[in-house]
């Protein structure tokens, strides 16, 4: 069912599993959690992917029946595997690592209490820093999403039609995206990061506060998903930002532009620019070795020159980066914070989306999704960046 | 920006939830998994809500800025949540409950440390126990989802087109239930439900087993969510399940009908007919106090007595339940299985689900939303029940 390919990159990645877990002392990973099997295995499966320090992992499956392989070991219940690993002839770890940063408190503790090492440390640390490099494979995920990414983004303006509200336009969009090929589904790590296929934000509602950890807020159509758009007409004047999710393989592609109806105000223009201006720099700036925080100081530096400190990343509620990394979840490592100390290496991935918000006018700006090559970073998602009119 | 009606809705609530933390012997309570949050305070935002076994709760709140009220206090991070309770003359609790099967592990110690309590007890177990008794607000919300889920499926023959594959009309099936109000976010209880906005299965992807933990499987589109619709044409002779969510309001009701592409197999017709006998001898059986495990007894009796055992709730990977509780989530409590322990109770909301899988033609059945009344169960998902041909 895996192609070599993918078993080829599935090997590399349990080698730098292995290098990360040697730094730690650590002689065994397990690993539960979806994003994390399927970045070991190509799969998402109900079970465990152990991974020793040396030697072979072993998947332990509950569901679904009919995975076959030398590594593969069905179970019931977590409690079986000490017996698996006797019978195997391989040794408990004695220096552990689970998902503390993702298992339920529960499951943690079941697992814990079952390996019972002498010492037990955080896999999803490991896992973040790890996944953080992009692997050949990996890279042609986020290629082939941000080619249908892109594909779907020339659509939209015929999905609009005049007196529609923002929600009616997005329900289009959404549709053009499962057309392209969306999954649909959007992972995001940590519990603060809800939304459905996207956000859109049309005029006023884009100063709306949000309670998650997105650029930008929106009121959202119930107050059970605070985000995004919020049944506002698309009336004359509205800058209508889209930043729908590029789920078209695993990998995230993550992607904004902005649409007019009609004439925008005159900040709203100039604050796109600036925008663009910031996007210029840092691509102008980065490379393996220059820290996270100097792209944001640009970003940030940019803005306070031109005088628009109060309208980016939003007006009541200001988001504190602009940027993030991008992988299996949209909010990977690193990030584009004045606090990050990480800095860019080859291979990683990460969105910038320097944006503003204009009272009575919307959002305007840019995201792109980048990969960092040896000398610079390329720009994976292209397409048209200046705003398009609608009418 | 709360209703009269909601905010008695959550008085009634926290007295609930005082009521059964005083059987565990429990003086406070901590929540901030946002379903937990919505349930609580009807929105839902990034923070925490404290509900002490006598006295108002409290509510800190890191974002979004903007909510008002006596019982909010705006928070950075929750280590300042101890001063909050001694500026406002409150006991920290003795014994304090946390969400031990949905916090991760950091997340549970961080808070335990900070509380650092006599005892540490289970706030899942509770809330769940409190929240499959739904209140009137809530079974008003049920009624809202099951008027729009209704009349979304009633769309379903509309979105067909010859040729089309399941993921096309799947696609169509959507843009029909997001212009019926639906709010596209799916949650559920655990991590081993991942899906987007509901299944469809045509033909024999019905028999592909999914890892994770829905009554049916299905190939799905990718290995990073192996559930549902695969890419197959609709063809001739295809049963086509449509199981798609029930979100038009933070209350999922849970329905599915059976599609056919011209004429199907006698014993997909005859199986059909079966699960709707099973739902009569449960609509005619279930009231308050009947065992849910005796439900499942006669779902599975039935099955066995019309010679169908080998396709009931699957083939090659059979399911062991027959319905379970539906609320904010979609497998909230009761679950009814041959174990379950629970007792129907006046006011729980269930979806039964009896299907069959019949290889060559697809999954037939039936599933519908129902509410325990104090003398019976009442049908909240009407619409048409027999197979539905679309050739």
């Amino acid at each position: 069912m895996i192609s070599k390919e993918l078993s080829a990159d599935l090997e590399l990645k349990w080698q730098r599993m292995r290098e990360a877990m040697l730094k730690v002392n650590a002689d065994g990973c397990l690993l539960t959690v979806d994003v994390n099997l399927y970045y070991t295995t190509g799969q998402i499966f109900s079970g465990y992917f152990y991974l020793p320090v040396q030697g072979n992992p072993l998947f332990f499956v509950k569901r679904p029946s009919g995975i076959k392989g030398e590594l593969v070991s069905y179970i019931r219940k977590p409690e079986q595997i000490p017996d698996i690993f006797a019978e195997k002839g391989m040794k408990m770890p004695e220096k552990l690592l689970l998902e503390a940063d993702e298992l339920t408190y529960s499951d943690y503790i079941r697992l814990q209490q079952l390996f019972n090492p002498k010492e037990t440390g955080n896999a999803t640390a490991l896992m973040r820093t790890v996944r953080m490099i992009k692997t050949p494979w990996e890279i042609e995920q986020f290629r082939i999403s941000a080619k249908q990414h892109a594909a779907t983004y020339a659509k939209i303006p015929s999905c609009f039609r005049p007196g529609m509200t923002d929600l009616e336009f997005q329900f289009e969009i959404e549709n053009k995206m499962r057309q392209h090929g969306s999954i649909g589904v959007f992972r995001a790590f940590g519990p603060n990061m809800d939304i459905h296929m996207g956000s859109i934000l049309a005029g006023d509602n884009a100063e709306a506060p949000s309670p998650f950890d997105f650029a930008l807020g929106g009121k959202g159509m119930s107050p059970s998903c605070p985000l995004g758009a919020n049944g506002s007409v698309l009336k004359e004047g509205m800058a209508v930002m889209v930043d729908m999710a590029g789920n078209y393989t695993a990998y995230l592609t993550d992607m904004t532009r902005v649409f007019a109806v009609g004439k925008l105000s005159e900040l709203a223009y100039k604050a796109h620019q600036v925008s663009l201006e910031i996007q210029h720099e840092v691509e102008i700036t980065a490379k393996p070795g220059v820290a996270c925080s100097a792209l944001y100081n640009i970003a940030a530096g940019i803005a306070g020159k031109e005088g628009l400190s109060a309208y980016f990343m939003g007006t009541k509620q200001q988001a504190k980066f602009v940027g993030h990394g991008i992988g299996i979840q949209i909010n990977e490592l690193p990030v584009l914070t004045p606090r990050s100390k990480e800095l860019l290496e080859e291979n990683m991935t990460f969105a910038l989306e320097p944006k503003f918000v204009i009272p009575g006018t919307g959002a305007v700006g840019i995201e792109n999704s980048f990969l960092v090559t040896s000398t610079g970073i390329e720009k994976l998602t292209l397409f048209e960046e200046e705003i398009i009119h609608l009418l």
